[in-house]
Formats: C-alpha cells, structure tokens, sequence
C-alpha cells in the first residue's frame, strides 16, 4: 500500500481537496493500528465536518471501514436476507415485532445490534428485559438460529468494522459526531460487512431525532442509499416522523410489552403501520411479494417467529416482564385535544428514570420509563392520568418531571397531526 | 473556575459562535492539566483555523496561555528593555548584530529562542558554532548578563507559557499550524511573558517566508500588534521582504562570520539595513532616540558588546569558525544580471546539506550552508562561481543541487527589484 503522512491528508481535506483512493485507505488502515494519533484523525474528522466529502471519498471511505474487518458471508442461510436500521428514536421498539415478522414472510433477518446511549433506547437492552435472554450468540449459534428461526437479534462482535468503532467513540468525544459523510458511512460500514442483501433505512426526522430538519434527513438517507448501492446491497430509505414518540411507551420492558401486544394483533396504530411499512419494504427488496405482512401481523405467524426466537436465546416469551417499583402519574391539567407531545422530553425522561445510560458501562432498569395515555390528536380531560412514570426509586421522578416541563400542550382546536411515513429514497 | 466540557467548546467554534471569557480560560487549563485531551484540542484547533477567532477569543486564548506560566518580571534590569521576533526567514541572522546594536544604545535585549525546525535556521543553533558558546542559562545568570552586558541570547525555559509548547506540538502533527490566531498567540504569549516592554517584530513575506502573500503577513502582523498593546508591551511590526535569502549567507557559521562583518563595519547592505532599522523601532519604542544606532554599528560600539555578550555565555569571540569539509561550486551558466534567486530553495537546500533538521532531535552541522556569490541585481559572468554549497559530507550535494533547480534566473534587463522593508504596523 502506498505510503502517506496523516498531516498531508488533514491538509488536503482542510483545504478544501479530496482525497484519493490510496490516501483514504492508507488513512483508516493506519489510523486503525495506531500509526495514525487519535489527535490527528480527530483533526481530519473536524475538516471532514466544515468541509464534506464528495460522493466518491464516502463511498471509499466506508470501503476502507468494511476493508478493516470482515464482510460476513451469509449465503449459507437458504433465504434471502433483509435488514432494518433505524437513526433512532424515542419509543422505537420496530425492531421488535419486525424482525419476526419479515422472518415469517420468507426472508431471513440477521440484526446486529448496540445498546442505548442517551435519550433513545438499545434494542438490546430491550431485550434484556425477557428474563433468560441473552444477547450475546456465537457465530454458530448466530448462523443456526438465522437458518432455523429466520430471525436473530444479537450484538454485534468485533470482526464487523472495527475501525468504524475506534472512530464513533473518537468522534464522540471531540465534537465531530454530527458531519453526514461520516454518520453515513459509519452506519453503512457496518450494515455493509453484515452481509445482508438489503437493506431498509428508517431515518427519523423530528424534535427526538438526531436529525431534525427534513433536508438533512433527506441528505443523510441519500447519502447511504448510494452506499449500499455501490457495494451491492439493494437499499432504500423511509423518513419518517419522530415529533412524538412511536406508540405509548419509552422503556425497556414496557416496550417489549408493547410488542407482544403489537405481534398479538393489538396494539397502537402507529406502530403497527411502521412496522407493516417497513416490512412490505424489506420484502419487496428480495423479491418476496407474494404475503402481505399485514395478514401475517394478524394471523399469528408473526407471534410464532418472536417465540421461537425469545426462546432460541434463553429467553422466556411467557415470562412476567419486570416492572418498576415506583409510579407517579402526571395528569391532564385542561380538557381538550393533545397538541403537542414532545419526544425528546419523554426520551430525555426515560433516560433519567433509569431506563437509558449515561456512560456505556452503565446498567439500565428493566422496568423504568415512560408511558402515555393520549397521543397528538387524542382527546384529554382534566384531572385524568396523562403520563405514567415509572422507577425503581422515587428519587429519580423530579429529574424526569423538569425534562417534561413544557414538553405536551393541550388546546380546544383539532391538533394539527402530519403523516407518519414523510417520504421514500431510492428503490 | 467555572468547568466546562471539552465538547462543548469544539461544538461552539465548529458552528461559527464565539467562546466566553470563562470557557477558554477554563480549556487552556484543562488542556494543560490533561483534563481536556490532545484529540480533543486537536479538533478544536482545526474548528479554530477554518471557522477564525474574534478579537476577543485572540486575545482571551494568548492570555490563558500567558496565565498557563510565569509572566516575567525585568525591572530589576535597571534599563528600558526590547526585544525582536521574526517569523522566521532564509539567512535571517539579524538578532545576531542587532542584539548587541541596542544594547551599546542603551536598551537591554533579552532575546529566548528556540532551535531551527525545517529551512529556516535557529538563532541558537547558529549561536552554537561558536566555539564555549551555551544556549543554556540559569535564571540568575540570565539576570545578570542582561544588567551587566545588556544582551543575552539564551534558551527559553519551560516556564514561559508552557501550554504554547505543548499546543504548538500538537499544531505541528495535526495539520494546525496554519492559523493566523493560533500563530499570532503563540508567538505572543511567549514573547509577552518574558516581560519586555518593547517588541518588535519582523513579519516576513515571500517564497521563503511562511506567510507568502503580503495580505496574510499583514493580517498577521495586526493581530500581534493588537495582542502585545493588549497586555502592555508597546509592540511594532515590520513586513519585510523574503523572497531572495537575507545576505549572502545561509547556515550557521556562515551567518556567524556574517554577522561579525557587519559588527565590524561591513557586510551586505541588506543586513545592514535591517538591523539599523529594526534597532531603530527598538529604541524608539522604549523612548531612547538620543543615538543613531548606524553610528554605533559604524564606530565598534556593538561589537564590543557583541564580545562580551559572547564571552558571558563562554564562547570565545576571537575562535576561528568551523568550516565544513566538503564544497562545491556552482557557476553561473549565462553572463548577464541575476533576477530571481528563490529564498526557499536556498532555504532547502541549506538544510539539505546539514545546516538544519528534520526533527528536533536531529544535530545540526556548524559548518553546512549555502554562501551567495550574487545577490537579485548584481551582475553575473558565465563560469564564474554563482553559489557555493558547504556541507560535511559530499554526499549531500546532489540533493541540496536538486533543491536549487530552476531557483535562479539570468537575464539581459536590469532586475526588477522590491524594497527590504515593505510596510510598519502600530506604533
């Protein structure tokens, strides 16, 4: 490999350049065994941020980030492959009744997944909440339950992309997070070497999103449309509206609750018609468009994946889900019509009712979290419960109701609602 | 002191915003400290450099880095006291007369300097040549030189805004270097902290210069400006002219013998000229204009402080030089005025042959450089000798020769010539 210096490639990029091929994979191949500081990459993500990157420098940037560890080869599974991955969002428990569901249409659904950090939750640690369950499977165990179940959710080992890990928890610390090239191409990184054949994106758009304007959301899911396209994974991406949270809860085990009810045939209209969306979307992307996940939502078949694949991870699908200890119930102060319901409130609430971390060693609460009894556009009376707070110690409630304040309104005009799927991309 | 998060002050400068009193004093703290992390700085000096600072934020951030150290105290001294700083040229060996120059006027000059690092030469390194000579000085015989020979040119020590030398270390692997505020300060807050009450300051621009366009050294010049009248020192600046070497002489002996020259009455008019006029922005800035610096150039005056400035530190004024073993000739290929010799290549070259380093560990050759046997205007004459290459070792001519290539032009029309002194700034 051709041999650069990292101060040259700070150069280019901080002037304004680009980057070529060679010094872009000299750049993560040396930045990845230590030959380039931590102090320089972080310099060369900060111009990358106030300069960009063009369509070719992300494209071999993420190569060079599938290039530092393994593509996995999933061809021995017998089905086609699909994958969902979500920006994040508050009460985004998708994941959940998706993967069994797609699993029950014929696709197979390999999710590799990461715990919460801040106001959105970790699938993970959703999980974690079934008692039994665990998230950590062996290649083989992985591989076997891919083929036999049709539906894996697990962590992701270290031999996807390590690079792109070194570098998320760099850019974390040095303000280079928010730069769409790089969020783009560490998301696609991964995704990528997973091995998948395609790929739905759900990237959220909202007051609890990380993108809250809809331009740079459209950026961010072109951007990575393009990616998955240019190393062969058919990719398309839905915006998607994260105002409000998604369906009633925001917590570990009350939105694995959520859930069940969802694969049982009930639960909140916005959940089951992002849920059936996104899997209409992976479906058609292997060519499987004979069932409609609608009927496989309402018949049970869906149900019968998620036990199979609670259980093939030692999880109980007939367990008691843990509950908090402690509740405090903020009720409706005026009759009327919810206008406004706030879901970075509710995330940053959650959070500090013990339901996400602050450090990623942190321990989480099963049972802490948020639940709501009115969504925009429902109707509130005065006095009746609004939200539920739930905890493991009481303490924690006055932090979580300060995150609420001013977070929900109530008005006597019918709320001005918009749709939940906003826009599509590629395809 | 109010604490901050590192990432919070990167997130300020990376939007455009401007950073408080209270968080820059708080981040040049913590980054000395190691609270705030090189990876961390690194990305807030790249935010710096493409994003600018305010007046203020300059201001504030040389202060903090004063503040990082002990700030000087010269009264003690018992005379008025100025020093100079240049940005650095190719031949540049004017603190070597001009030292000496204002002290027979009746300043003191307490010049700290550092080490040579790429093609401009170290005034300590050139000071080294000199057979005895140290660079190193205690705090009591740096006192008393001053107070008893008036000049001393010594070594800074660390406790002189230790937070530039470590920030100028990360600046130079990070691809920061290049920021008119974060050089600005740099160069201020040391020269601040030596507690002089005159500075003055020689901003070069051209070929040879780091600042090549007459714009940016301006800019630059301004800024220094405003920071030295900020903390009290009445500070001047002069652009002056670097696109053909300085002299005759680049190296380290060379520019010793030089320099003696010049101390002795003679010397190439350029060098004279500066010096004079630079001694003259010295004393006028402290308030000592009663003698004309040319005459005590003129009639010995500075030399003999020169000798004794010389034998202070134990270098033996009467030594004879080191010579390098090896020369080669390079002989003007045309009859005809010689209309461009470019400073940088000289510059290269000069270090090619051992005059500088690479690193900062590396030695430095006494004798290695580059004599000039035209000057931009001088007639040449096909055959006669145009340079003359010194180096340890020939060995390093074809290297030093390829750095030469294409740096000098003959022609028939007279040169067009550009004055030595371009602009002054303040005062």
């Amino acid at each position: 490999m051709t041999s650069f210096d990292a101060v040259e490639l700070i150069r280019v990029k901080r002037d304004g350049g680009t980057l070529s091929d060679d010094q872009i994979d000299w750049g993560m191949a040396a930045y990845t065994d230590g030959t380039m500081a931590d102090e320089q990459m972080s310099a060369l993500c900060m111009a990358i941020l106030l300069r960009g990157m063009s369509s070719d420098e992300v494209s071999r940037w993420t190569g060079a980030m599938i290039e530092s560890g393994e593509r996995m080869d999933l061809s021995a599974v017998g089905r086609p492959t699909a994958d969902k991955h979500s920006t994040g969002g508050v009460g985004d428990k998708i994941t959940l009744p998706l993967a069994p569901l797609v699993a029950a249409c014929g696709a197979a659904v390999p999710q590799l997944s990461g715990r919460g950090l801040g106001h959105t939750g970790g699938t993970l640690d959703k999980l974690e909440s079934i008692p039994g369950w665990r998230a950590a499977l062996s290649r083989t165990e992985f591989m076997t339950q891919l083929r036999e179940v049709g539906a894996v959710v697990c962590a992701a080992g270290d031999e996807l992309a390590p690079a792109d890990k070194k570098l998320y928890a760099l850019r974390d610390v040095t303000g280079t997070v928010e730069a769409i090239p790089l969020i783009a191409s560490s998301i696609m990184s991964k995704k990528i070497a997973e091995g998948v054949s395609a790929l739905v994106l759900d990237v959220k758009v909202g007051s609890g999103a990380f993108m809250k304007e809809a331009d740079s959301a459209r950026e961010l899911a072109s951007v990575m449309v393009e990616l998955g396209e240019a190393y062969g994974v058919t990719t398309v991406a839905l915006l998607t509206a994260m105002d409000q949270p998604l369906g009633h809860t925001a917590g570990n085990a009350l939105e694995v609750a959520e859930s069940v009810d969802v694969l049982a045939g009930g639960g909140p209209p916005d959940i089951i018609e992002l849920t059936v969306t996104l899997a209409r979307e992976m479906l058609a992307a292997v060519g499987l468009t004979d069932i409609d996940p609608a009927d496989a939502l309402r018949d049970g078949r869906a149900m019968d994946v998620w036990r199979k694949m609670i259980a093939a991870q030692g999880g109980d699908p007939d367990a008691k889900l843990p509950r908090a200890r402690e509740m405090h119930v903020v009720r409706a102060p005026a009759s009327g019509v919810l206008q406004r319901l706030d879901a970075m409130a509710v995330g940053v609430a959650a959070w500090r009712l013990g339901a996400g971390r602050a450090r990623k060693e942190d321990p989480v609460s099963a049972g802490a979290g948020v639940l709501l009894h009115a969504k925009v556009g429902d109707p509130v009376t005065e006095g009746a419960p609004l939200l539920e707070l739930h905890a493991d110690s009481g303490d924690r409630f006055d932090r979580a109701l300060a995150a609420l304040e001013g977070s929900y309104e109530i008005g006597s005009a019918p709320a001005r609602t918009q749709p939940l799927i906003l826009d599509r991309i590629g395809g």
